[in-house]
Order: C-alpha cells, then structure tokens, then sequence
C-alpha cells in the first residue's frame, strides 16, 4: 500500500452518492442536526448494531431493512424508550424521507443520537426534509458529517482511494460520531461507510463485522455502550465490474485492507476527540495464555478509572496497572510481568526497572502504547483508550442542561 | 435490637484488647501511619483478602497466620509487587513487633495500604516499633483508626455493644479505611473488627465471609479492587464463656446480626468518604430473573460513569439508567421497567412519567434511593455507590505526588 492509500481526513464525492444536512431546529437552535445519503446507484447495505436490551426505535427499524438506498440521521434526540410512537415516528420519517428522494420507505436506513426517552420533534424535523432532500449533491458529504455530531468538538471522516488491481481505483469513505459512551461491543454511537465498490450485502455485512471486531470494538472510553450505536455501510455500482460476492473475489483482499484501515482511522478518532480526553493511550497486552485472556487485561486496564486518571496526571504509578491487571482475570506470574511505555522498559519482572524519568517524558506525550507482556502465552490484543480528565465530568455532568 | 444498639461512630476500648499508633515517617511526615493491635486474652481470628491476582506481600503473610494474636497495620506503602524483598520485610516486621509485644511472629497478622512497587521503609518501621509496643493501651483504638489512612478524609470506626441474651452484653467494634480503588469482591482496602464475644475462628472465618459479601462486596466507588484489601477479625475471651462454635451456638443470632450491622455500616462510611465523592446512592434492582441478575443489573448501573456524573450533576437523565440495564445481561423488558428516586416514581413502564421536578429534588439531596423494578422475576440485590465529581479526577490524577 503506498503513501497515497492512507485514510487522510478529507471530504470529497464518492461516486453514486449524493449527501445533504439541514439545521432542522428538532432540538438544537442554528446548527446542523439532520443529515440524508442518497445511493443513486445502489449495490450492497450492511449494519451493526448495539446489542443494548434497550436498542432504540429507529436501531430496530434499520436492523429489518434490506436492499438500503438511503441514510437519514438526526442528532439531539435519540429516539430510545419512545414506545410504540417511537416506532411510528420512525416510520414516518422514513416514509417522508424515502418519497421526497424517491426510495421506498423500506429502504431508508435510520439512525439518531441524543437524549434517551424524548421523542422526536417530527414537526420540525418534517419540515425541514423537503429542502433537505432538494439540497442532495455529490459535494454533501462534508456538511453530512457535520450534522450528526453532539458533544463532539469536530467533524471525523476520512476518504482514501484504493488500487484494487484489474478493477483500477475505486474510493471508501467513513464518517464517525461519537464521543462519550464508547465501550467495547459496539464502540461508536454512529459511523457511516461508502464506498463505489460494487459488493454484495451478503459479503458486506461479513466483513464489516469483522473490521467493526478489530477496530470500533476495541475503543473504549468510559465503558458505557449506548441504546443506539449504529455502523452503516452502502455500496454503490457507480464503480463499475462484478460485485464482490466473497473473500475469494479478484480485489477483495485489497478491499477489506482498505475497509479496516478506514475503520481503524474512524475508531481512532473517536478517542482522540473523546469527552474531555487530553491524551490517546494504546494498551497492548502480549503472552495472554488465551485471546480472551489478552483481550480481558488489555479492557480492564484501558478501563481501569484509575488508570485513566493517573494518564491524565502523566503520574508514572505503574502499580495500578499491576493491579488492574491482577484483577482482569488473566492467568500469569505477577513477577513476570514486563511493562513498557513506548520504547521505555518500566517495570522488569514485575518490579521497577529504574527507568521512571524515562517513563515520565513519554506519558507526557498526546499519544503513546502502554504495552504489558504477561511472558505466559502466546497471544496478543490492544485497545485504545483516553484518559479520564476533569472536562470528561464537566461535560457528562451537564450534558443535559 | 433497641436503638442503642445501632452502630455509633465512636470509639472506646474493646476488653481484652490493647492498641496504639504512631508516626514512623514511614512515607508521611508527621502523621500517624503505624498501627498495632494486641489480644490480651486471644481467642478466634479470621481474615478475607483481595482475589486481585498481584496481592501485597502482607496479604499473602496474612493469609498463613493461624490463631492471630496481633495486627500491625502500616499506611502509605503497600509492600505489593516488592517481590522477595517484600516478604522478607514482612517477617521483619512480625518479628520485631511480635517480640515487642509478646506475641510470636506467627502468630502477628500484616496489612500496608499506600503506593505499589515501593519497598518499606524498614529501619523508619523498625524505629518506631518500640515506642508503638510501649504505648499500647484499652484507649488507643481511636488512634489506630486514624493511622490507617490514606487519602481519607476522617476515620472511621464504630463500635456497638449487642445483648447475647444468657450470655449478656458484649462489644463489637469495626474500623476502615479506603477511599480510591474500592468495587465490589472484597471493596475496602483495610478494615478490622474486634470482639469480646468468645468465638472460634472457623465460625467467626465463616460468617464474616457473609458478612462481606453483603456489606463491603455490596459498594463500589471506581470499580478497581486493590492488591492489598484486606478484612480482619479478632475475637478474645475477656467476655466470659464458651466459645461460639456455630450458627446453632447460644446467642449466634443475635451477634451475627450484630456484625452485619457493623460491616454495614463500615461498608456505608467507606461510600460516604469516598474519593471526591458528595452523593451516596444506594442502586436497588427489583424483579430480576435471577440473583446473579439482579446484582449485574444494579453493580452495572452503579458503576456506569455517565451515571456517576450524572449524579454529580444533579441531572435527571433517566435515559442513562435504562441504557446501563440494557447493557448489564439482565433480562428484561424495556417497557416493563419501572425506575423510582426515593419515593418519586420517575419511569414508568419505561417511558419518563412526568416527575422529572420531583425526581430533581430527590437528587439535590446527599444521600438517596434508586430502585429499577425490572418486572420480570423475583430476585432483588442492591449496590452502593457515590457520585463521580472532578475532585476525583484531582485526588487521583496526583495521588502519588
């Protein structure tokens, strides 16, 4: 893969698809709330959804559409413990927005983000849908990204153009909101995937699960998973050639390195801009008896509040990583343990390795791998994670107010 | 049990026990951080320790002593991921004090609270051990609650005395210590109770083992279980007659009643100082299918950062509760859940009921009752917690420094 290939943030057309946002007053005043993909020559849809007991209407109106040719999103109001007129409000908007861009209303995939148990203010979000549709355009993506965002402090998304060998060049293009509740299972509230290759909905929703795996997945912010965390993928014919029907089509290796580089890029972003987060912290754990096992100590400690808040200190107390690690479940000799921090050996054998100064200067940077190799297996995980800042309580103290 | 058996905040001696504290130097200056207890007239002991997979050196000391006769108890250094030298410093340790105090080392059980990874400051421990042993007295349990604290802000100690009907009047008296680290299996750093209730250690192992499981397992400040916790029980015969031997003994009843009021209350005062905390709320999970349910449903919710911020916050944002539920394992139905601060039911079936005013008085108060009634089965369980402010960011973004 060259230079070139790397997910870069910029907005700019994906072949066979138009985008529009709208400020539609629903909850917000003067600010883009309301956003609307088109697919003008649909291929493959796929989605992944939270698993939350509490999933959201318009998350149990997308998991039952098939063949989708559009995205309407809304952020402000979340649409989750509406009822039964959650339901029709979602039916609604979908039918509304399918009739004004010309796709059926079994079609339009739907997804939201805001406050719990409000329901949707359809007027205003009914009134601003005509202009919203008569404003598609290739050039809309920017503003779509824009119009779905909450507490976060920027638009996310990023585009690359991939060289898929005989079938020449084809573009991926993500979008992410998201910034406090990000958890494994289904770490992003909203992402949004688009690319002008053609593939099949089959293929799509294989492989975008297992990037969803690698990437979204393996965030974390606070712990919490929302009632409405939505990936959405589209795919558009516009590209031309056969759709991607399987792993073992003629590009598809090239395909889903590309989809998992994007998603990795979209996940990464979510953490840098995490509530109040001054810091990106990769844990790695390697020599995990197990996956799971690997996977379990690199979760506990990304989600360890003390953890957090000693990143947040640039506090060198390697201790509480020993002992949220000693919690995690994971089988190992706490004396064997070796901790790093970048290139730095902090802890040897489980005790300090006298390099604290050295420790220090690198939890001063915005961004660094914390890497904890257990010496007893050999498997390996890592998680991204932030630390826990004093804005973090700001904002989730008032975010409603 | 008359209102004069409630467990008070006082101190005043135990029969049959002797304490004192010191400032060693230790870590702190100026500041007692030593403490020793000695049976005079030794009976049972028992003890529970943290599970956390890198327990302190004390811990594992602790664990072997059979028939303790004495507790040394050190703050501001852990003696946890100290390796050998660590467990050398401990036999050091008992033996010094034990000599001193007339009790085989064997027989001296150990608990440090304070950083990991630093090794004792042994020749301050060592110097300071004569005066400790000389100052022992019926009066020094107040002092000893004092010099194990950390980041605490007051002790806490209580003490109750229970009529064992035939056997008459006995005392219990409990303190602890911990502030940061606290979650549920085994939630407090150090915590000890002493008795003149005669009783043997394989019962008094047995129900203080149920006793924590219902009190200190039942709170949770930031999640994180320490490599030090640790819960000590000592009972001497200076209260006259047969021992306790089982639940079946004269008087069980009534004095294992008597502890689970004490650990309660200990429980509740290690909530009430915790780290940064202004809010004590105690998360009740009603109508779960199951016990396990029920207590995933309530530690998930009680755990939840944007739930702990929100409490901070004084915000009414139910939204976040049901979201916590969803994700907790429990099964239930959305829009059967009911939610209830105090008396104000606030969620009915799910859906907001028109209480938010009321529901914004209840959390204007310091301490108060959330209940999710999930109308699903018949198990209940109930969690304490505290709110998550930025002064807990503060404490332990510089705890070491």
């Amino acid at each position: 893969m060259t230079k070139n290939d790397t997910p870069v943030p910029v907005c700019s057309p994906v072949p066979g698809f138009r985008a529009a946002s709208a400020a539609s007053g629903m909850r917000y005043r003067d600010r883009p709330d309301l956003g609307l993909i088109v697919a003008d020559r649909p291929c493959g849809s796929a989605g992944v959804f939270t698993r939350n007991t509490c999933a959201a209407a318009p998350v149990v109106w997308s998991r039952q559409v098939t063949d989708a040719r559009a995205i309407l999103v809304n952020a402000g109001q979340a649409n989750a413990q509406t009822g039964e007129r959650g339901r029709a409000d979602c039916a609604a908007s979908a039918e509304a927005a399918g009739k004004l861009a010309g796709v059926p209303a079994g079609r339009v995939l739907l997804a939201s983000t805001g406050i719990i148990g409000q329901r949707m203010n359809m007027p205003a979000m009914l009134a601003a849908l005509p202009a919203l549709a008569g404003s598609l355009s290739e050039d809309g993506l920017d503003g779509f990204s824009r119009a779905i965002l909450t507490t976060d402090t920027r638009p996310k998304a990023f585009r690359t153009e991939t060289d898929l060998g005989a079938r020449g060049r084809f573009t991926l293009w993500g979008c992410v909101k998201g910034a406090g509740m990000i958890a494994p299972d289904m770490a992003t509230l909203l992402a949004f995937v688009l690319t002008d290759v053609p593939a099949e909905s089959g293929y799509l929703k294989s492989v975008l699960g297992k990037a969803a795996e690698l990437s979204f997945n393996r965030i974390t912010v606070d712990g919490d998973t929302s009632t409405n965390d939505t990936l959405l993928a589209l795919s558009s014919s516009a590209g031309g050639g056969a759709p991607l029907a399987s792993s073992a089509s003629p590009g598809a290796d090239r395909f889903e390195e590309a989809l998992f580089r994007l998603m990795e890029s979209l996940a990464r972003s979510v953490v840098e801009d995490a509530e109040g987060a001054t810091k990106t912290v990769t844990v790695a754990v390697r020599g995990a008896e197990t996956p799971g096992q690997a996977l379990a100590a690199a979760r506990t400690v990304a989600c360890s509040p003390l953890v957090k808040t000693a990143f947040f200190g640039e506090d060198a107390n390697w201790g509480r990583i020993l002992c949220a690690l000693g919690r995690s479940g994971a089988a190992f000799d706490p004396y064997r343990v070796d901790l790093y921090l970048d290139g730095v050996h902090w802890v040897k054998d489980g005790v300090d390795n006298g390099r604290e100064e050295d420790a220090q200067k690198v939890m001063k940077l915005a961004s660094y791998t914390l890497t904890a190799d257990l010496n007893r297996g050999s498997h390996d995980a890592a998680v991204l994670t932030c630390d826990l800042s004093h804005e973090y309580v700001t904002i989730n103290g008032s975010y409603r107010s």
